[in-house]
């Protein structure tokens, strides 16, 4: 503790990342990473990009980009902010919708960011508590004093929403903005982009990093009403002039443009995700209904603290959240074939011993 | 206005930056980046960095590059936080060390981004008019209730200050941190960094957008006291885990490690200031005394707007600030010796009209 901090400093509670070891030789399903590399058009057009130009600022507005994201979810550029990364969007969503003194509403059990960014904005929060299976409590997200957030799918459970329950939300939080945070929305769960045309008050997240495995250039945007957009370019543009480099705009723009490629590594990670539910499954384990790009289990004859430390020496890393009511799970992000193939077997010698 | 805004996004000023112009068949000297492309090897090692790992989540710690920025500081890497473009670092100051209801101090002619997070951040401050000749008042800055920042060289001035005035700010602000923007330092003036072994509280920030011809890949950084460094770490890590993407960071540690390249071309742009300086004088022009990669000028037999809308309609851009005590000047930055050349050939021409 320093006499220098300020009091957000002495306050903050950062939000810890999963671990990124150092080591190339370890499987790792800890942080939802797409296993299949981009495609050849994306990394031939971040090559592109690398050139003179670099000594010149990259666009402020980003115009081409909205262009491009707009035409992929029908809506107009106005429609369409982009930040670094889905979490530089959410830290401005929360400054920019959010207000010190009324309460805003998430559920229980989600992305843990989302406390981060109320404490280092002073918003406060209500937390509605899961149903039993582990789904959202819809009721619970209606009439807010704030404002609503959540993931679709949640994180990290997996669970989706359904459209109809998303409106109601909507429609019981009128005067407020509500957040559908769809990081893993590609993975086998409607986006509800389509509702931002009715709803003045929906704003859809998204990112680049799990369904067009970008994690690495960090590339996240937001879609909804232009008065939102807006709202969200006031503190861009009060906070960083040019929050995207060159490079990866030029990358983002070309993997939006390879939708063969990218639907096709998105569909190989749902069918390996439901092969290995399956699996697992048959070694006794429970789950949720994942539509995301992991699966959220319970381990059986083991509890889940172990499995995850016993993996860890065995150099495979999965998700462990040592927290209420979720202590009894491990997250396992979805791997290729071949790496989920060694993660069942070494489950199953783990059980085994 | 919409009644979905927070109040901070009603009540905030949005930084304007320089024009970005579409054409490419323009002389661009209004936003102080380097006229030299950055060096082969910084290029190479960015083509490197474009690979399958891209769909992996760059290092959240961003350790190698702190090592290598340590080096070249004579610090340790404890001693150096990193962040996207110094804008970025910057914006976190605002919020690590500053406190809404203690007033800070800033130079009334400077970075007109100061008052912008100023606003954002809810910080109330205190604008230092300067002395008569541009410089900075540097007793004006003593005993601040809330900290101090200032550029080093100034801008839009581009004047000096030199370390025993820093030093005597530093002495007479102990309890409050002091912020040395030195995004244009290399350009001629003596870095403040070692005065961070005795002053914990003083922060030095830094850019490669200007020195390192690197506008374009968004890479600031800051060197200071650990305590400061961890400080804003809490507030990065409470807004984006993953600040700084992979091809920006292979690009930044490149660039470190070929300085002659880099002396080079900022020993270039130095001798093209010194030209463009007397050949400006030699029409009549008065100036300040420039440290920076950019001219301040006063023209002679027409009027800073006049001039910069004349440029302009010939295919140069130049800075002009529409603000009292500096709509006299407009702000030229460094070109290439050849584009400086057409500058003044077509001022002459403007003057002669």
């Amino acid at each position: 503790m320093s006499k220098f901090w300020s009091r957000k400093v002495k306050e903050a509670k950062p939000y810890v990342p999963g671990e990124q070891p150092e080591q190339t030789d370890v499987i790792k399903l800890n942080t939802n990473e797409n296993p299949y590399p981009p495609s050849q058009k994306t990394l031939e057009a971040m090559h592109g990009a690398i050139n003179d130009d670099l000594r010149r600022y990259p666009t402020p507005t980003v115009s081409d980009l909205k262009r491009k994201i707009a035409n992929r979810e029908g809506v107009a550029p106005s429609n369409v902010f982009v930040g670094n990364g889905s979490d530089e969007v959410l830290a401005f969503v929360f400054q920019a919708f959010f207000e010190p003194n009324e309460t805003i509403k998430f559920p229980e059990i989600t992305y843990s960011f989302y406390p981060v960014y109320s404490n280092l904005y002073d918003i406060s929060f209500q937390k509605v508590p899961l149903n039993a299976d582990l789904s959202i409590d819809v009721e619970g997200l209606y009439d807010s004093v704030g404002g609503v957030i959540f993931p679709n799918p949640n994180a990290p459970t997996g669970v989706a929403m359904a459209l109809d329950d998303i409106e109601r939300i909507l429609q019981n939080n009128r005067n407020q903005v509500v957040i559908v945070d769809e990081a893993y929305v590609e993975f086998g769960t409607e986006t509800a982009v389509k509702l931002t045309k009715a709803y003045p008050n929906l704003l859809v997240t998204r990112t680049l990093s799990k369904s067009h495995a970008l994690a690495g250039i960090r590339l996240g945007y937001a879609v909804g009403h232009e008065d939102l957009i807006e709202g969200l370019e006031r503190i861009k543009n009060s906070f960083n002039s040019y929050t995207i480099n060159r490079v990866s705009l030029a990358g983002a723009e070309a993997a939006l443009e390879d939708e063969t490629y990218y639907s096709h590594i998105i569909n190989q990670v749902i069918q390996t995700r439901e092969w290995a539910s399956g699996e697992l499954r048959s070694l006794g384990f429970n789950m949720t209904d994942s539509k995301s790009n992991f699966l959220f289990v319970k381990p059986a004859r083991t509890t889940a603290r172990i499995l995850y430390e016993s993996l860890k020496e065995r150099g495979i890393y999965v998700r462990y959240f040592n927290q209420p009511k979720i202590d009894g799970y491990i997250r396992i992000s979805i791997g290729t074939d071949a790496e989920m193939k060694i993660l069942i077997e070494q489950i199953e010698e783990i059980m085994s011993t």
